[in-house]
């Protein structure tokens, strides 16, 4: 199991009128936290993409716990659980300044190859950087 | 159990350089969808949080199963599932212009007071609208 | 000049904590209106970049009159002013259910290759469509 | 005249399909922006909201140079231009790693009171920030 912590301030256009960050965005939150952890291996996502492989999401869950703020700062502590085949499951906790737990959730994914859209092993060049860090 | 469908069709915007609609616009998907199933029992979102009470997303589950491409028709069949408490249960499905089915997901909502920002039962225009209906 | 009518209605993701539609989102509303004014001509957006072009948006200029509030029913009116070489213009205005303005804009687009992402004339189905209807 | 400097890490939600960060976004950058260069003289655009006040854009121009992509780090350069009754002018550069200009842009933002909704000047907390720092 690798942890990564990813520190961020919310944004005044990811708020609603309900005050409070809309719930479409931690989705993204989670994306940038977990991007985060794999450049805290030496590996970049956009060099993922660029060797020939995407890795889309396959399944979200989200548990909304206390809602978020404008101005805020926001931590994501994201886990990747597992390596399965194709898919890499992460889970990620996101507390408040107060070191409040205010959200919680998981995302599936899955390593398919941009020419042909099918599913495929991890790449390489992830497996090697999993294994140079005793991860798998 | 009440049901309702909602079309649109993918814009521009929603897509990500994958070339496929990025993950985090579904629970946007699921939000107007199941705005226009209250719509389609002459409630309104609107008119709820103009009476004094908010209903935040407290928990979201997604499962994406094909991608959804820019342009596409895409129609979400959104259903009730159960009030219980304050809380309200809805369930989507999202087929294609081939009504392939492409998406799949829940959400619970937690009806709160504006003022007191705690948790409440149904306003009694709510409950009002799903009785007429012998819906609960 | 060729104009045409688009309506939606605001859905709540757009709106921030000032209660109103975030100024962004005014971007994304008039590039599918213009698309939806493609549409009314024949011609597809999606039709074009398949066929090996892009239409990226070189310049932009909004005036925020009035604002705008969830759950509204917005008609923007699109002008397509003038295809000068690479470049289309295209004007926009913005009003609310009760007919007032509330927003005025331009964009300026400009035909690409998709490969070797080079301004170039407008492609021939463009062309084509525009001098049917006697446009150009 | 006030200048400041924000660096960003383009994100993979901020991608279209051409492959690009989506122009809608630039509005959001700048905005975020601004809010920094208030940071740094210790005004904060959130506490601004909490003493009554709120600043809306009134008007917004951006030119499209270059396309930005995804994991690109991103500095836009904000200059308070003029501070003129109830508004402030913002101008704002943002280049690339290489130190190339890709976009330029300006916004017009005016007070508002919160509760009348009405123009009006700058609250205390700003002009006295400003006239600290000999900015006004």
């Amino acid at each position: 199991m690798i942890s990564h912590q990813y520190t961020f301030r919310v944004v005044y256009s990811d708020t609603d009128q309900m005050g409070y960050v809309h719930h479409s965005n931690y989705a993204k939150y989670y994306e940038t936290a977990r991007w985060e952890l794999f450049r805290s291996l030496d590996i970049s996502y956009k060099v993922i993409e660029d060797s020939g492989f995407l890795l889309p999401v396959t399944s979200l869950s989200v548990k909304f716990i206390k809602p978020a703020s404008y101005d805020q700062l926001l931590t994501v502590n994201t886990t990747l659980k597992a390596v399965r085949g194709a898919r890499m499951i992460f889970s990620y906790e996101i507390v408040n300044e107060k070191d409040e737990l205010i959200n919680r959730g998981e995302t599936i994914l899955a390593f398919i190859r941009k020419d042909t859209r099918k599913p495929c092993h991890p790449p390489l060049l992830v497996l090697k950087a999993l294994e140079d860090g005793n991860l798998i």
